[in-house]
């Protein structure tokens, strides 16, 4: 069977098992926002048809130097692409036929990146259930490799890094010459995250990677960012087709800089139900990985691989992430966002079915 | 001085040439449609706001449904990409270390595209003035090639090559095993046009690449396609970034699909517009290239370099496109769309007044 690569568009997923989707349905598999797009952008949205009979502007402009601003970097240290997944392809082209260190397990595409552009990707396991870093033996091996991929926040697990403790994964690779990618993708909903976009300035060999999609509930325009050297962005942008973000979306990101009050109740949400939900589990003797973000994994102690539960799940109509493609967990844990507390509730209530409890 | 790579955003090309853009211009720059995007479009935006929040298919599986049906071919033999710019820069990775042929002047990116992916291209210059291919010497080259690349109808001039003058060319490629990529960006505005999809059933070696964002005014959403065999569309989408189209370019596009009334519309619309402003030219003795779309060429021809009358324009508020980076034109033409009646009026005048003439 060919598990789809990632969550969202459950019609793949339906398909690929070989199950009737059901009419009602709950997508845990996308960690989007569950408060939705920003209030301005569906306030202003009448406005945005004008935009499309226009080329987008190829620079982005607008929009880099805005997050220039908030960052307190140069233009010509970020690149606006179209969506994360465009920015890690084009950080996989830049790895041609060199050698990377995936930290396991992490978002599925900076392994398809490496693999699409030759390059060589060894995973570095990270152990099941707690998931620390490792950093010792990390960094022994760092001499080996032109490049590591950090997913922090990461990306099945929630688990997010403190800047201390990847400050010494940083600087081991700055020694050695070797390109850090940190992808961000979910940073901003971390309540107690540390900036680190001041290594730019010091690292010539680090790699952030941003994505808007997430935080402001957009996956369907698409919008990220890259924060490097002037160099390294240089080199990326040579690479990225003309016109890669639409004028929606560089319009749209415009408008997201201005959402902290949003940030903040999102944030608020999030650690309400996650917190509501991770009593659930722990009473109800269900595994769950320690996330401080809007997604987690989750599994029954009384199964190795996942497959009948996340079946009993997809036949109700709730749909988890498979962790099938995820390096290091192959199915041993199921993957969910955490949603508005409705959705949690009924997906709480499911957990109760399953294990025929009151 | 840096020539803008490119029509539109006309911020850069006065910031490059040191003038200030004045309030109101008019872009002939870019050659959209001047009819805007149809009018389904305009009417359902609304709904659009709800897909924003979702991710789009990664494989746009409906639209591709609905162009391999329109086209007569099978969903594998089609590509849907980030507007056609992403889909040259993907045939430009597949010509890593080749050779590749250019028929110029053409649309700049090919180049671009050969160019970051180390591939060499040269130029196969067609005499400025006719544009004849010249089928005979061209077909004697093709032996020394991995690809050709041909924008037709092309990408400045606006010539179309009838079918009947490229299957020479076709033939010749199938025959040394060459790569032919024809750019039909602009098909849908040709009257005549004759279609070559069929080719992509008996020629292993041929793409044509086609853009949505000029017939329908949509170049803000970002949409286009690529026909071709099923073993070239395999290994272009396996270069292509997940979710490199955005929802709204998705579901747009299959709007646009049902448009036959508004594109019969706007060929009425351009047909009148050119031929009009063709009468203009020959009166007073302008040149112009002999177009079957919705931009030409013009220059005055007593002048070599077009930049005293470009610079006239600029400060008219009137935004030719420069031909600098053309090979084969250096300069030597301006381009313009062709707009609706108002604007190729204004047009007009500020040649006349260019002329002294009342």
């Amino acid at each position: 069977m060919k598990w789809p690569a990632h969550g969202s568009n459950p019609q793949y997923l339906y398909e690929a098992m070989n199950l009737v989707m059901p009419e009602e349905k709950i997508d845990f598999s996308a960690n989007i926002n569950p408060l939705g797009p920003p209030a301005q952008l569906k306030r202003n949205w009448p406005q945005l048809f004008e935009m499309i009979a226009d080329y987008p502007d190829p620079k982005g402009k607008c929009l880099r130097r805005r997050i220039a601003v908030k960052e307190d970097l140069n233009e010509e240290q970020i690149l606006i692409g179209n969506g994360g997944a465009e920015l890690i392809s084009l950080v996989g082209r830049m790895l041609r036929g060199k050698r990377a260190l995936i930290i396991q397990p992490a978002f599925s595409e900076y392994e398809a990146a490496c693999r699409t552009n030759g390059c060589r990707a060894d995973s570095f396991l990270l152990e099941a259930g707690r998931w620390d870093l490792n950093l010792e033996k990390l960094c022994s091996l760092i001499i080996q490799y032109d490049a590591v991929f950090l997913c922090n926040p990461c990306n099945p697990t929630g688990i997010y890094y403190s800047k201390s403790e990847i400050q010494t994964l940083a600087e081991t690779c700055k020694e050695h010459g070797c390109l850090l990618i940190i992808d961000e993708a979910f940073y901003d909903f971390v309540a107690e995250y540390e900036s680190i976009t001041d290594w730019v300035k010091d690292y010539e060999h680090i790699i952030i990677i941003r994505s808007m999609t997430k935080m402001f509930a957009i996956p369907g325009l698409r919008l990220g960012y890259v924060m490097a050297s002037e160099a390294i962005i240089r080199k990326l942008a040579c690479m990225q087709p003309h016109w890669s973000m639409n004028a929606l979306a560089l319009k749209a990101g415009e408008w997201c800089l201005d959402s902290d009050k949003y940030i903040e109740e999102t944030r608020e949400l999030i650690a309400r139900e996650r917190n509501r939900l991770f009593a659930f589990f722990a009473e109800k003797h269900f595994l769950s990985s320690p996330s401080r973000v809007n997604f987690y994994l989750l599994k029954d102690p009384l199964l190795g691989n996942q497959l009948p539960l996340f079946e009993f799940f997809l036949q109700q109509g709730i749909i988890p992430r498979h962790t099938m493609n995820f390096i290091g967990l192959e199915g041993e844990w199921l993957r969910f966002a955490v949603k508005g507390p409705q959705h949690n509730y009924i997906l709480m209530e499911a957990l109760k079915k399953w294990r025929n409890l009151p």
